[in-house]
């Protein structure tokens, strides 16, 4: 099969063996698949993204130096069955999953595997058990987007919002305008997103931000008074005296570059809860100082559970989500390698999707 | 009266103005008073510290040019009242507050304003309102512990504890220390307290740690697989889908120090809750990739509320926590400069009293 393949350091498009099914497994044809930010993270510097992989344990055991064939944000037909499977869902059904997939080594990454190709391929195995079945009347194209709108809806569970919460998302790639998407769900408010990209800025609105900001043209962290959350430590401590009630202030670190961190913990107002979705490959800075003298809480949130997976390819069933909008570009295999490329410098696009 | 007074970056002891009680005042004559960390940051480089305190927009105006007296863990004797008082405790009580008072330019923290001294002097005046009578048979040495061991009970507040945690605090400082005893009165554990110091080891043991380590013999974070937690992410991953429960971790940074953050970050596992209670006035540097990976729960804690301190003050009042052994040196003013000099290196002491 046609494969983009991640190659010594390079992308290339390929000839390379038909994956098997094994037992437990059915063959996929792919449809459409995303790439993701931590997939061009990994391209750019696969030896860091394996050791740092390594460092937590994580279910895979990825070689640099052999092939590998990134893809984990899918949507795909069944077109064969391994042994061993239960068959329930017919040949030709449009299925999304979970990335994963227990091999004959143990559990393994979809997308992040030596082992087993991920949907930057025609072909793929999947895991029968973890199959859901793309609801009628939504587009593959949609349903692959399921995987990115999980990792927001898992950010925005990770927040654990009771309501009321003024919400700021910094960054508004796919991972910041999932975050938006689940807080609209949410109903939560104002709904803040700040980007340097008009093209994102613009997404945002559409998945439901109240209100988008171009740092570069004002701080997303100047905005607290206006809303009467309190700015200094000191005024904090007098409210609290008085027993005046402070809106809880949430803001979402969603771009994962070096020195984010550090801006949100020097522009968050006392006792503001920050979720780190976005991932950041490289050593970064903070001074803990003024996240102490603050009380910040930094939640950092990766990945989904299965429920909020299933959930979300529902909530893309019921068409609450404006998928189209989100995505801005597709690509052939042909088109991978210039499509990573494009995507590593600050970006004017949404989701980029890879099209069988 | 007599002071330390830190002036143009030197700590020396010098004849100053008595402090006149203002209105809803009353003046105290100090009998004892601990030295913080945080005292130790700010003497070291007062421009920094000020400069960090105004960026959170602490209570404080401080002036790193002018006289500052030091001391907010204090207890000290009622000998006049200001004027508007309503002199309900009598002359001669010995107190201890909360190190803030209201004067004519706005809330001020005692020990950190270029108006009120600390308890680094003979003389004090603090607000009549936060005063706390020191309970019947408390000597007043251990009365002036109330405030640091206030800061360990607010972090274990702060880790929302419901039992069966494993505990692990790096660092057995005076606010390592602080964290164990609350620990220990809350009868959560297995608590571990790791610390280079045989002598803060033992202290820690006494306090109440089921185990100390000594990181220079073993890694405060070997022992995850021991107490059945899971240290990797793809095992954690599977004990979720096994729906196995897996225990919750917290690991308190009581240390302050560049380096410590990140060493818990790597050393930590998944989803361990991690709250820094230790101020670090240095930036830091972090590996976010970890963090997010682990999916780990950063909360900063600093301070405590009114309700906590009283409450640290009445256990002290019962004798539950061994105050005598904590307090391991007791200078006059005359040794305060040296005592500083002594604890910016890796010290062998719990704390450090200035007695009167």
């Amino acid at each position: 099969m046609r494969a983009a393949v991640a190659r010594s350091e390079k992308l290339e498009v390929a000839d390379i063996d038909d994956p098997l099914p094994g037992s437990g497994h059915v063959l996929v044809k792919t449809i459409a698949c995303g790439i993701c930010g931590s997939d061009l993270h990994a391209a750019e510097d696969l030896r860091r993204f394996a050791d740092l992989t390594g460092r937590v344990g994580g279910p895979m055991a990825l070689d640099p130096d052999r092939d590998l064939v990134f893809g984990h944000e899918f949507c795909a037909e069944i077109i064969d069955f391994g042994p061993g499977t239960e068959r329930t869902l017919p040949l030709g059904t449009p299925v999304c999953s979970l990335p994963a997939i227990v091999g004959p080594s143990g559990p393994q990454p979809i997308g992040y595997s030596n082992e087993f190709p991920g949907g930057l391929a025609e072909l793929m195995v999947l895991q029968e058990a973890l199959l859901l079945p793309v609801p009628e009347g939504l587009p593959a194209e949609h349903a692959a987007l399921t995987e990115p709108l999980a990792v927001g809806r898992h950010a925005v569970a990770r927040a654990e919002l009771t309501g009321g919460e003024v919400c700021l998302v910094i960054g508004a790639g796919p991972v910041g305008l999932a975050v938006v998407a689940a807080l609209r769900e949410r109903g939560v408010g104002p709904v803040m997103a700040a980007d340097y990209s008009p093209t994102r800025r613009r997404l945002a609105e559409l998945v439901g931000a109240d209100e988008v900001i171009d740092p570069a043209a004002r701080s997303p962290y100047g905005g607290w008074a206006d809303l009467g959350i309190p700015t200094g430590v000191g005024e904090l401590a007098v409210m609290d005296m008085l027993g005046m009630q402070v809106r809880q202030t949430v803001i979402f670190e969603a771009v994962g570059a070096p020195g984010v961190l550090q801006a949100i913990v020097a522009g968050a107002p006392p006792r503001a809860r920050v979720v780190v979705v976005g991932v950041c490959m490289q050593p970064d800075g903070i001074e803990p100082f003024l996240a102490v003298a603050k009380e910040l809480d930094v939640r950092f949130a990766f990945g989904y559970s299965p429920t909020e997976f299933a959930t979300t390819l529902e909530t893309l069933g019921r068409h609450e989500v404006p998928a189209d909008a989100l995505v801005t570009l597709r690509v052939g295999l042909g088109g991978v390698a210039d499509a990573f490329a494009a995507l590593r410098h600050p970006a004017e696009h949404g989701k980029v999707l890879v099209t069988h």
